[in-house]
């Protein structure tokens, strides 16, 4: 009998968001899912590792888990103590917002699939834009087919795939594109205020401003509705500045 | 007359770290040097961003200011906020540990200089190895030196340099290679205890198990006593991988 795939599902946005009990209720039809979450909101966290504090594991359901801490640390804590064996496939996501361009630096939910990538597992990060995030059914109807086909195929060691979908009904997307990274122009992010005793305080998150015009992008992909897939490296070496690096005299 | 140049400089070990002190006092023969770092440690931070919460900033000295937040926090702040105009270079570090292999990807102070490449600043991140923590000093003049020469050369768009440096002095270093980005085996990495009540609780952070060994590797160049130079780039696409998946029927 052939074994059932292990399917990890994780996110940034906690164990009881809407996108990731959706994502792990379409994948259940392609083996056995196990949801491994924050145990609250931690976007834009990064690849960030919790050292200085002890984490804590809460089984909440048959085969669903909340971590106290980033989604690094719940894939660490799912491959490393809850899993009995090796997952076939990671999926993080369904964030609630994209993850194009600079985005993937400081996203948690691409985090969780990388560190996948690191651990030389099958990784796929989904995201859906957010015009009013009424069409979560459409990127988990595409998360089960981009994930049926890596079940299938594969993916190349230390590469995972960063898949972004309109918030649109399926009918209205164009079809997917394998796209590059592109680049989003942030504007003006910062919002600095006064408390009321006065002291000034800053905040990120202001305006952003659109992003940059890069054929064959994520950005563009989104903007002109198709969904993007973009495949990103855990080696990010720039190979073609090794070699002028190598005739300086430093 | 010729402007001074500016530099920025920033870490995850916190504004009152030793490296952080023995560096910016190095960079003061090159230009202005402007210290805007975190409050406290915030190791393995990676790229996160403080989204939930204000920031406060606080001017300690002349040139030098504290963030309430992590590494990428204080560059963005410092390049809104703090500074007039945009800094020629930005120098993460000194940190306190390696930043070698799968490192790159949780470090604060090797994204601190991320968040200058996605700006378009010419960033280096520096760290010494610590046997011991002996040697600063040697990290120190490396990092005048490489940063002398970035300020003379530029760096490619979207291209960082990644610098470690061996804990020894100066003499007994053999000198600098420039390397691929390797790969570290991080072993059995969570510790499972028993708290005071009877619950189990973990902490990740428990044995490192060497690295693999990949010739012109940044983790192979600092084992045979080499400062090794990494350059990462911003732009994570896997080119390979484009082709393969314009193939995939999904």
């Amino acid at each position: 009998m052939t074994r059932k795939p292990l399917i990890l599902v994780s996110n940034d946005d906690g164990v009881q968001a809407k996108g990731l009990k959706i994502l792990a209720r379409a994948l259940k039809g392609l083996g056995r899912v196990i949801v491994v979450a924050p145990d609250q909101q931690r976007s834009a966290c990064s690849h960030s590792i919790t050292l200085h504090l002890p984490l804590r594991i809460n089984k909440l359901a048959k085969d669903i888990y909340s971590v106290s801490g980033t989604p690094t640390d719940c894939i660490m804590l799912a491959l490393n103590e809850i899993l009995d064996e090796k997952p076939d496939l990671i999926v993080s996501g369904i964030n609630h917002g994209p993850n194009i361009g600079d985005d993937v630096h400081y996203s948690g939910t691409v985090s969780a699939a990388y560190e996948g990538g690191i651990e030389g597992i099958p990784s796929i990060a989904m995201s859906l834009l957010f015009k009013n995030g009424k069409h979560f059914k459409s990127a988990a109807e595409f998360a089960k087919r981009v994930s049926k086909k890596v079940l299938k195929e594969g993916l190349p060691r230390g590469v995972i795939l960063n898949v972004n979908v309109p918030d649109l009904p399926e009918k209205e997307i164009l079809g997917y594109k394998i796209t590059k990274q592109g680049k989003r122009n942030y504007g003006d992010i910062i919002v600095d205020k006064v408390d009321p005793k006065g002291r000034k305080y800053y905040w990120i998150g202001g305006d952003q401003n659109g992003f940059e015009d890069i054929p064959s992008s994520d950005c563009n992909a989104v903007r002109e509705d198709y969904i993007s897939i973009t495949p990103l490296r855990v080696d990010i070496t720039d190979k073609p500045t090794l070699k002028k690096l190598s005739s300086w005299n430093i």
